[in-house]
């Protein structure tokens, strides 16, 4: 992978869009696409999409496109998760049962492997196929079952506290659904989900 | 608001990232910021920052930076949550209940004022304050009260089908929670909340 040291954030950020178009154009029986495509169906320019993938190599031809299924493996490689990441779950709430009923992980590169919760009504509940845990525990568990990624499901006023106890139990990324903003050292990425940002984003259009 | 049909979409995008920095800035008592702060809390380069704003304006003043208060305020005018937007909720199951519970959206422009299931089961029951509606009468509701803004959050099989009556009910602007793309006429505009794109932007660090 030539530069891939250098590829910009926003870059990487695009990748698993594309990853998502061409594994629906893949589920449709589709074998080849175009940049010209791929822009209709995720709003950037085919220019934006041709300079993207070039930072990983030569994936498109002039005037044949890019084959779907060579793209997808690659992109997957790329984003490494051409294998299943374990993650922990913390928070057994509403949003954590949605979540672990989530049907859209495995097949992605994810899945749950842990859930833990503050809550002692809800430790040694099951929820799904899993027993929720408590959060005492986390940090060790963690560490011994070599889980880098997370989610967090808690309540904005627990969120801070159950983030240092992830990086602290080895945990590199964070998928946070907590409406604050996290404190984490450098080497620890947090990708926040914020559906108000998203629904802000349409509104300028109204 | 100067240039402001000619605004590319991904700058729309980063409007709310600015505004929610903004707001906890001020929260935390400050007054002003420059686009040096703004760039080490978002990630994004300050130069980046100063050319998005100067689309709508002049913010900044060489040497003292942007007045938080004044540039919060004009933001909520620009992407128009100065007042509240009325919204639908599809979906009552674990992540509607979790939406419904949410206590994000108010204070940043929203607030659910309906929620809608197909589940003869949750129809007539309580969810928080509100009582949950029959799918079938959805579009005439939302007709009737001018609900232009709706959140699905419904299984994958079923999100189309609620799409196609949310247009028909008048909702221009839609996030949705299902994963799966939806297709909806150009001058409806949809939000995609995703968590695996999340967790592939991350994994490509680990």
């Amino acid at each position: 992978m030539p530069n891939s040291n250098h590829v910009p954030t926003i870059v990487i950020g695009r990748l698993p869009l594309y990853l998502r178009a061409l594994t629906q154009l893949s589920a449709e029986g589709r074998r080849v696409t175009s940049s010209q495509e791929l822009s209709e169906k995720l709003g950037f320019s085919s220019a934006q999409i041709r300079k993207d993938l070039s930072y990983f190599g030569e994936f498109g031809k002039q005037g044949t496109g890019y084959e779907i299924e060579f793209l997808e493996k690659s992109l997957r490689e790329i984003l490494q998760v051409h294998h299943l990441w374990d993650m922990a779950l913390v928070g057994a709430g509403d949003l954590g049962h949605a979540l672990a009923n989530y049907d859209g992980f495995e097949t992605r590169g994810f899945r749950i492997v842990r859930i833990f919760d503050a809550d002692p009504q809800k430790i040694g509940t099951l929820l799904g196929e899993w027993r929720v845990e408590p959060i005492e525990t986390m940090r060790q568990v963690l560490r011994e079952e070599r889980i880098h990624v997370a989610i967090i499901a808690v309540p904005a006023a627990a969120a801070q506290h159950v983030a240092d106890e992830l990086v602290e139990g080895g945990v590199r990324a964070i998928l946070n659904y907590a409406p604050t903003t996290l404190s984490v050292p450098p080497k620890v990425k947090v990708y926040h989900i914020d559906p108000v940002a998203g629904l802000q984003s349409m509104t300028y259009y109204l």
